[in-house]
Order: structure tokens, then sequence, then C-alpha cells
């Protein structure tokens, strides 16, 4: 039987994986480009999963001991300015607010002269600055801290190239920021929120993710160190899911954020900041997707279950109608993870073959479908999302209706566990450790061979680095970036012995994932 | 016993309102003036106003049949200039984002003058025009109709003056936007919504409000109809707390929002739209604070029940500790309007004395304080925010431990109930219909007395009008606004006959309330 989506993820030889992302993305009806230049547009399907991803995490951040706050949208200019290596980061791409007032001039509506702004204003792309500056004035004395905040926002990047939630001129996200007596508290909090990211993304977006720490030249600007959870995607490519930066004093040194110690000495706060955004639902998409659109887990699913009547205009219709009715109430009345099965029943005047279609594509985790018979058998026919076909059949399920209901939590906990557990395995089977010089990664990730082949699927690198900084470093960079590729992360919770550096051939202190990226 | 704030609302003969406003504001820590002009920060304890406030509203948005999406923050100039009358209201308030890129010259950051956009963006003052652009795509047949749509958002109008959640240049809101079929259903879709503000204002924020439609001149910019819920607050003025508009077909026309109806014909729909704000807060704490601060009703507390422990450094801390302990278990476990009851044990390093008072002024609803007698007798002593004190004496009241957990949740209730009617009391009986004339309403505003006197106590007029337009209408509306007055709203469910109008002596049509505003 032919697939839901018409572009598929490869056609053999040749990766569509570029335009299956695009094609899942529309026909599970997720997002769309809007008409202002690299600003997506969130459907309901798409934030519905928001909404659960903003749901889970937000706990979890409360959980934690932080607290949400809200920050203004703009920041001055001199605030962006004060922190140097911060410029040289973010100065390239920001809207920049330079007037407060729209006029008719000459029969056309523009910004009116007149209302010019003594100093622009900056769409936040990140607000460390401007939440550094309300620390300052937070925080006096040592029973101050730790001040511990989050906030829900958005944030705006000016982007050269967009891809819907991969990355966009403007995006929803969280950013945690935090201030400490010491580093090594500072620190602690920057690993137990990398942790918080990798427990969340396994745990409720059923996405693997090695957790380690960003190269010296892959920091967030102004930051001392900075961790990434790292995912890899169905065209084995990584997407950094996740950041968590321990900025030590620059932002402390920049804005003037000081505490009273015990003894009564002016002391700088060590700060941390940590962020994930809409870019985890294009994980999501990446990692569960398959050639029928979109699979999501259910702990995400806006429904988890949807029920479609097949109908024929009979008057069987009014039974299947009634049993339809009946199993949606006593399905919502279940719980699955805490929380009443999120239950659809699809009355929609659509044809019946295209509301199964339309529910594969976008991802429902089970697909109920209901006609004469099984009311008449007191069953229920359904399908598994994670697991739609047979060869290229399509698999139904049939089983009895009070069965169906008793067991429902128990399947989406099955369909969580298997959509985890497939890109468990996609991840653990896809990271060579056998190659060992520049050589063997330049041959490996074909280098010289033309495009359509370097975009096979290639996963990841996993080998051991001498750590340089510096000129080295930057060599290095450069080496891997004529090849596609890139330093994702070392690591966490390493051995202590390594092999000989990949570049250089000197004594190894360190493994790093070495792969290409969104 | 001194009152808890040091600025009351009135010293006697002159009232201190926007004084005690500030000083609320500041005390319970709810929000703060921002570096950025016009933009506050809002802190723990009034963005976690906000979350139940959304929390409790997103579900009666959503039960009404509407799906959450997120549209961009920037809106093309030329999507403003669409809509003519649009324009003319808000064209004058804007922010103007016109560079994409900053960059050092002479020394100096600065916007790069090759970074110049080829048209401006504005920043949302609300998103009429960007997601009526979506619904002329998303729409095209009478089976995509009704369109239900609601946003979470900041918005930013540019404001000279600016207050702390009742005023600001940014805020945070929710926008809905619907399209149907025609105008009757649209009109349905816009009372609907405006009763489920009512509903939810009078029921979570204890705030009862009147709800009617605005006057000809204070619609909404490109509205054909425009309806308001207004509430009193205790200075007599009245804050317009929600606004829901039918639009007509005038945005449809301006962004070709036309469906093909069940003849096949091209037809222009028919929209509305509506939206609550941060505002909500500034009104609940003009509606139910005192001069000890602020009075949460419980619906919206962040934390309902919050336990100091008297502690004296001496060996009996102990069993009060593990006495405050097991209260803040047992008491989690209790539910009040279908959640868990939020308490909060308040273990900081802090006098007990501050931190009672701490809880006072932000409006926790009870405060219990916990002493080693409490502990050798069973018994719970606790203060109730809503009836704080007897004369100038702070009550405390003291209940078996048991029958205060088995309680609590009534106790919540009876708390809402009494912050509600306490405010019912004030709306109903403050609003004069004795004042028949031009004359005698400014001499009951005070015309010609001194600022003032000007401010006093004086509630709303309810008065017949002929209701009309053009220039009359704005002739009366100049006169009222000498007296600092204006029109509220026309209250729905008016009876059929009328006395004469107050400005005219013509035949009246209906009643309008007529009082001072934010």
């Amino acid at each position: 039987m032919q697939r839901a989506l018409s572009v598929h993820r490869s056609d053999g030889a040749r990766s569509n994986f570029p335009n299956w992302y695009q094609a899942v993305v529309r026909e599970a009806d997720m997002a769309e480009i809007s008409p202002v230049r690299g600003c997506m547009i969130i459907k309901p399907w798409g934030y519905g999963v928001w909404e659960l991803i903003q749901k889970e995490l937000d706990k979890r951040i409360k959980d934690a001991g932080h607290d949400n706050c809200y920050f203004p949208l703009f920041i001055p200019l001199s605030f962006i300015a004060k922190e140097a290596s911060h410029v040289g980061g973010f100065a390239k791409e920001m809207a920049v607010v330079t007037h407060h007032r729209l006029k008719t001039i000459d029969g056309k509506l523009q910004p009116d002269p007149d209302s010019k702004l003594e100093e622009p204003l900056i769409v936040r792309p990140t607000s460390e600055t401007i939440i550094g500056d309300a620390f300052s004035r937070w925080i006096k004395s040592h029973r101050d801290l730790p001040m511990l905040i989050n906030q829900w926002a958005n944030v705006v990047r000016w982007e050269m190239r967009t891809r819907l939630f991969l990355r966009t001129t403007e995006f929803l996200w969280q950013e945690g920021h935090t201030a400490h007596a010491d580093g090594h508290e500072a620190m602690e909090e920057t690993l137990r929120i990398l942790d918080l990211y990798r427990e969340f993304s396994e745990k409720i977006l059923a996405m693997p993710v090695i957790d380690g720490e960003k190269s010296a030249n892959e920091r967030f600007p102004g930051a001392v160190k900075t961790y990434s959870i790292e995912a890899m995607m169905q065209d084995g490519k990584a997407l950094q899911a996740g950041t968590s930066h321990y900025l030590g004093t620059h932002f402390a040194e920049a804005q003037n954020i000081r505490f009273q110690n015990e003894t009564g000495e002016l002391t700088l706060c060590h700060t941390t900041s940590w962020g994930v955004s809409t870019r985890l639902i294009g994980g999501v998409i990446m990692t569960h997707g398959d050639d029928d659109g979109l699979r999501l887990p259910p702990t995400i699913a806006p429904k988890q279950i949807v029920i479609v009547p097949m109908l024929r205009g009979k008057p069987e219709d009014a039974d299947v109608l009634g049993f339809c009715h009946r199993l949606t109430d006593a399905l919502s009345q279940m719980k699955v993870y805490g929380q009443p099965i999120r239950v659809l029943f699809d009355t929609k005047d659509v044809k019946s073959a295209d509301k199964r279609w339309n529910w594969v594509r976008r991802g429902a985790p089970i697909i109920v479908e209901i006609g004469p018979r099984d009311v008449a058998n007191g069953v229920v026919s359904f399908m598994r999302r994670d697991s739609l076909r047979d060869g290229d059949k399509v698999k139904s399920h049939s089983m009895p209706r009070d069965e169906f209901v008793a067991g429902a939590a128990g399947l989406l906990n099955q369909i969580q566990a298997t959509l985890f557990a497939e890109a468990k395995n996609r991840l653990e089977s896809n990271i060579r450790s056998d190659i060992t010089s520049p050589g063997a990664l330049a041959e490996y990730f074909g280098a010289g061979k033309d495009d359509d082949e370097a975009d096979e699927f290639k996963g990841w690198v996993r080998a051991p680095w001498s750590n340089p900084t510096g000129a080295a470093l930057a060599g290095i960079e450069q080496q891997l970036k004529s090849l596609k590729l890139s330093i994702r992360n070392a690591p966490m919770d390493q051995d202590e012995s390594h092999g000989p550096c990949i570049f250089t051939g000197e004594k190894g202190v360190q493994d790093i994932l070495i792969a290409r990226s969104y």
C-alpha cells in the first residue's frame, strides 16, 4: 500500500531528508512559514505539542526550585554593549527598534522621523543582560542566594537561512538564569539542568541524547563552560537540543551582580543560563517520523487516541456513533501518566479513509476505526502508529471493547517505549569509534565525492583528542568544517584513559563526538 | 496595631489611591518598572498569579472550542496599512524595527546602515492583520468554518504614561480571533466570549463586572461593535477589564478572507476578536487590596495557605518544625477547586514576625502561625486575610488541627465568597441613577473644585441616553472629558423603557454607565 506522504526519507541511493522533513511539517499541519521573513506560524497541532512540552518541562524546572518571571522584550543597546564577548556573538543578528510611531508622509505610511529613539532597543536574542541588571538590584546578601529564575518567552535572532522549528528568526523557548555564591554551586546548577534536559528529552520526547561539554570555540558568547544535549536525527546528523552554560563571573562583572557574603565582603556572583526551544519539536519530527508522516510519543501527543467512525449513510450509522461516543467517554475516564487519556472522537464531515490518513500523518499514537461489524461484535479495531505496517501492508488490530479500554494506558506506554527503543538503538549503533586519523575521517565522510553521496547516512564518530585551544583548535575546526563536520561535545562520565588524539596523534585526554549537524 | 503598608488608600480627606496602588505592587513583590522605558518586570509572585489566570482562562477558551496557535511577533508595515481605520487607531503608538544588525562604527555600537530593512516591521500591537492573512489562506470552504483561534502572546503599544499592570508599553495577553459564515454567528461568538469573560472575572478573580456595549467612538479600530466588561475599583473608577469585538467584514475585505458557501458562491467571512491581559492583575489589586496590602482570591493565590513556624532557638523548635511539616503534608493532600491545596511551609531564615507581615502584604488567603503552645495543644492558629482585623487589632483564630485540615477547602471557599461579596456590594451600592442632567453630573463630579476633592470616591452614574452618533456624540464625549469622565458601556439586558436622555432631554433608548476610568 502506498505511503501516506508523497516524499520519503530516501529513495534508495539519494537522501530526500530535507524535503521529507518539510513534507511532514506541512502534512501533519504543525506549522507554516509566515509572510514575515524567517518567522513561522505554529498551527494548533504543533502548538498542542509545544504546550505539552512546556507543561512537563515547567513542572521539572519548578520542582528544581526555580520561579517563573517575565522580563521585557526589549533590551537597551547599551546593555548589549556592556559584555564584550556577548556582543561579538550576537551583535550580527538582532532586530533593532529605532522608532516608536508611524506617520503618513507623502501619502505613504512610514516611521515618523520625529519618533526616533534616543537609544535604539534590541528585540531580545536572549536575556542575560536584562535579567543580570535585575539581579544586580535584587541580590544584596548571601541570604538572597541562590537566585533561581526561569522565563518562557519569544526571542529573535536574525537568521539568513531558516527552517521551520529548527532555525527561525523568532522562536519560543524557556531561558533559565541563576546566580550563586560561588563557582562550585553554579557548576552544580549547570550540570543539574543538563541532566534535567537529558531526562526530559529521553522520558518525555522519547529522544535519546548524549550530554557533554562543548569545545572552547562553541561556547555561548560570554560563557566559561557550555554543555549540550545532542540527539541523532534519522539522516545521521546531530541536533543540539538544549544547552546549559556556566557563565563564571563575566556577566556579574559587566552588570555588577554582587552580594555581601557571611563575613560582610562584597563578592561577585557566579551565574548560569540554560534553555531549550521550539527546536525540540523539529527534533521529535526527525527522530520519530517515518514515510507515513509524523509519529508522536504519547506523552506529547495532543490527542493520544483518535476514534474514526466508518459511516455509510445507512441506519447502522446511529449504532456506530453511539458505540464511539461511549468508547470516547470510557477512555476519557482512564488515566495515563497521571492524567486523563486524551481522546478525540473525530466527527468531522470528511470521508473516513481521509480521516485515517490525516491522523496517520499527524502521528496520533492510536487510531481506532469503528464500523458496524465492530459494533456487532463488541470489538475495537485499531492501528498503532509506532508500528503501522507489516512490510508495506497496514496492520489493524482487534480487541474486545472492555479489554481495549482497560489496556489503553498500557498500550500507550508500550508505544512510548517502542519509539524510545528504536531511537536509542539508532543512536547506539551509529557512533563509530574505529576512525583514528584525519585521513580516515575525511574518507569516511566522503570528502571529494559529490554532494549527494556526502548526504548519505553516516552517523557520528567518537574519538579521543588532546583538547587543544587557540590556533590549534581553530585549525582543527576549520579542517572539520571543510568536511561539513563539527565537534558536538565531549560526553560526560568518560573513562580516564584515552587513545591518541585523532587530529594530532598526541596523548588524548578525552573523547569527543564528531558529526554533521543542524 | 499599625497597618502593614506605610501608604493607605486614603488619609481621610485626601485620596492616596495611586500611591497606595504602587505601594501594594511593590510591597507584595508583584512587579517593578524595568530600565526599558514603559516596560515592566513581572516578579515570581505576580507571575504566579498570571499563570493561574492563564490556566483557568485557557481551559474555558479551549472548552468553548478554540485552538491555541502562535503567530509572528512582527507585522509587515504594509499589513497595517491595509485596514484604514485600524491604522488610525494604532499607527501612533507602535515599535518599529528598521534594522537587523548592529555594527561598531567609530567605536560605537549602532544599527548597521547596511542592514536597513526594505520594509519596516511593526512589533504587534494586536494581531488582526497577521492572523487575518493566515485566515485568508486557511479558509476555503464553509466546511472550514467557524475558524476559532486563540493566542497567548506579548504585545507592544508605545504608551506615554505607564503604570504597572494597568498600562505598560509591553504587556501579556490572550487574543482570540475567529471567522464565521455570517454576521449572526459572529455576533453570537462575540457575546459568548463577553459572557465567558464576565463569568471568569466574577468566579475566578472574585471581581464583579458589568458587561455591555461601548459607544460608537470607543470601538476598537475597525470594529462594528465593541463590548467590554467594566469593574469598579476602590477609588470608584472603572477599569475596562476585557473586550470582545464584532468586526463585521472589515478585516475580511482588507485581507480577502472568503469562503465558498454551500451553493458555491465566494463569500466574505465575518470575524471577531477579543482579549484580556495582565491588566486583570491590576484590577485584582485595586478590587481586593486593603491598607495591609494585597488580598488574593484563593483561586489565583500562588500559595493558598502559608505556614510560619514560631521558632525561638530552643529545643521545642524541633517539635514545631515537625508539626509544621506534617501539617503541610496533610493540607497538600486535600483538594480545593479540584486541585491539591497550594501550601507553603516558609522555612526561610527570617524572623517570624517579618514573615507574617510579608505574607499579609502579599495577600496569602490563610496565614498559619505555629508555636510550641499550638503543638502542645494540637491546634492550628491562623489569620484569614479576607478579614484580618477586628477594628485595628489583628484577629487570630484557633482550631483543633484535624478540624482545620478537614475544613481548609471550605475555609478557602468562604474567603473567596467574602471577597466577591464585598466587591459586589461596593459595585451595587455605588451606581447612582438619580442624576438626570449635565449640570447635576458636573456638580456631582466636582467640576470647578480643586483636584484633590475631584479625586474623592464618586462611583458611577447610570443614566438613559438617546444613543447619538457623529458630531452629537463627539460633543457629549468632549463635555464628559472636561469632567474627566467617559461612557463605560451600555449594560446588557436592559428594560425596554427609559427616561429622557441625560444629555439632551430627548427620548432615551438605553442606559449607559458614566464614570472616571483607568
